[in-house]
């Protein structure tokens, strides 16, 4: 999937590529049952982008740049403005409309480097890559760029999905790498009359039609109850989306072809789905939580792998402290295998639809998480950054959890 | 260290270097004392070396390789003979020494997999490069060929140290990367009259005087009780020796430079040695133990990190048990840092001597072991592999470790 097919985003012909692929490996890995969920997805296309520093004795200094997914684009002729550098919300709402009003915001906020889970700093900074641009636009500004959410000291900028307000008008929003912010930052902080050019041409367009993957195992005893595992196929356009979602994608694979394999016959049913567009939409993860009313299914719990294929250290969980505690009895049994945080809260984006409309308890694989924000999102997220073992380990932990989960119940 | 001086083998000028960097380094952590403790050190050459299959109908097929450490050279003529393949030490001793006579050995064990903790792998895979050779030689054995201890599936071979029988000849021993071992395998299990060629030209010089790197922070209330940490200088003579154990060396200044930096002066006195010579004599290790009897110091503890700089998630310990049950009664201090693994059994080898010589309980930091072996000891134990934020976790495990010893004692 990675190096055959590549990137892709929801609505591409990449994307288009990895549902067949899904569908017959699901097919090889033995499933009972392999089928498709159709579903509409937003088809957002990246086009050409180039932006450089202008200071005030005319030098340009070009950088590297990702527009910010679901950006509108400048135009073919660009824009060049004054960059007024912003370094954070509070900052952005004590400013005078017209300090920003026609000038580019920088947005300079830093990635935290003290939380020992990267998670925890990655909420916080993506509101910068997420709300950010409608914002700054409702003062006026006519294009943002923010300082990419992301952990590593690199020249590689991580680009991610962005919400526009529909009260504000949608304006151009570009993310520079970490050593490209500080190269702007650097100019903002030394010269007067620092500007930036920006030119993108990336755009919406219309809707594509595209697919969940589903794989099962029908259950020997309690066939109508669901445990339902995934990952997404779709990634961002650049890189391999190996680390997002390619390792959650095996991973839930991995668990039916290992029950098949062991000839484990589960008592209760096991679903594998390859979710379509989580990464900009979250299409895919709706339609699987209006099937499942509709059709309406008994979904005992739902396990999603959408966090790295880095070593498994635990499973973080949303769902009643009973339950939890159910889970947590059997910890002695996973520590052997590196489990031991049991306490987290979450449950992963594919399945917070189906949590939302039926309750359904929701957890997700808990990978170390030191690595993972250096990568995601970027043209480092490829192949060679996912390691065997890790990947394995991450499945091997699925399966151990999902075989408790259909023989004992939740 | 890894780039300015690179690899730094035993004896080597690099070595000598690196034994300069460590005093710096630790004067500039604001250490009350720095001094060294001088060692007579082996001085193993790697010189030139190359091998190749040769087939039946005289073809030649080149393979990378490593000289085991410690291990005698072919001399400039090199060696050629045929090839008898051994796949475990029983199959060995099943041998007639008319098939061994004259031959080249060709050990084929593999590096287990299954093992959750791959230092579980290492142990039993390295007898086939500590101890076989002389076995081989004992029927009569001209050379050794290993399978590297390796847990990658790629071409870089992986050198180590050799100890040999002072009963059998000593013959010269080599590593084949693990898809240079399958080439030879392949051809061995599919073509008759297999041989191979064989010129290396290390050898053992005289003796070299090098020096264990100390540094100190003095205890406040009881200054005469100390706390060890330490990792070892030297490399293998490939590579940059950055896991292994750059890691361990500046994880243990770091713990020096964390206490000054944040003004915390410890009850007990805190010293780190940066040992030489762990990697083929243990040289540094025995004379710290040796001076420790002489000068009768209190050693409360002593805590080593030698198993390369990944995310820490624990630490194995060889003490009584009434010692772990206090130092696993800090347990829930530690988990929020991903520490939750206190139950192993280690100590690492250039505290062997001193637990061996003073019964010192000792300890060893136990970092996530799924990378490590595919580096180690090999031209890819580079600056590069290791991962910043990882490092730092490694560091900050054994302050808070090392802090709660000197507070509390053990």
């Amino acid at each position: 999937m990675c190096k055959q097919i590549g990137h892709r985003i929801s609505g591409s012909p990449q994307a288009a590529r990895a549902v067949e692929w899904g569908k017959e490996t699901l097919e090889k890995a033995g499933c009972d049952k392999v089928y498709l969920q159709e579903v509409m997805v937003p088809h957002w296309v990246r086009g050409e982008e180039q932006c450089h520093i202008l200071d005030a004795k005319g030098n340009r200094y070009p950088l590297k740049l990702l527009s910010i997914g679901n950006s509108v684009g400048t135009g073919h002729t660009g824009i060049e403005a004054p960059v007024v550098l912003i370094n954070n919300m509070d900052e952005l709402e004590r400013m005078n409309p017209s300090d920003i009003h026609g000038k580019i915001v920088f947005f300079n906020n830093y990635f935290d480097q003290t939380n020992i889970n990267t998670f925890e700093s990655y909420g916080p900074c993506v509101y910068y890559r997420w709300a950010a641009p409608s914002k700054a636009a409702k003062l006026g500004a006519i294009a943002v760029v923010i300082r990419s959410v992301s952990s590593a000291f690199d020249d590689a900028p991580h680009t991610g999905s962005l919400s526009y307000d529909k009260k504000s008008p949608a304006i151009p929003a570009i993310a520079l790498s970490n050593l490209g912010a500080d190269q702007l930052l650097h100019k903002l902080q030394t010269e007067k009359g620092v500007k930036m050019y920006i030119r993108n041409t990336c755009q919406m367009l219309p809707d594509v039609k595209s697919y969940n993957v589903v794989g099962e195992i029908t259950g020997s005893e309690i066939p109508n109850e669901i445990i339902t595992i995934g990952g997404h196929l779709d990634s961002w356009d650049i890189g391999e989306g190996a680390h997002d979602d390619g390792a959650g994608v095996v991973q839930s694979i991995e668990v039916l072809r290992t029950f098949k394999k062991l000839g484990i016959r589960p008592k209760r049913t096991i679903r594998a789905v390859l979710f379509m567009n989580e990464e900009n939409g979250l299409r895919g993860g709706t339609k699987y939580a209006e099937l499942a009313v509709a059709n309406k299914e008994n979904h005992l719990v739902a396990i999603e792998s959408d966090a790295g294929g880095a070593t498994p250290i635990g499973f973080s969980m949303t769902m009643s402290n009973t339950q939890r505690n159910k889970i947590k009895s059997w910890q002695h049994l996973l520590i052997p295998y590196g489990i031991y945080n049991l306490d987290g809260n979450g449950g992963g984006a594919d399945l917070s639809p189906l949590h939302k409309k039926m309750g359904t308890p929701v957890m997700e694989l808990y990978p170390d998480s030191q690595r993972y924000f250096d990568m995601h999102h970027s043209e480092n997220d490829v192949f060679e950054k996912v390691h065997r073992r890790e990947l394995c380990l991450g499945a091997i932990a699925m399966s151990a959890m999902v075989y408790l989960l259909s023989t004992y119940g939740l």
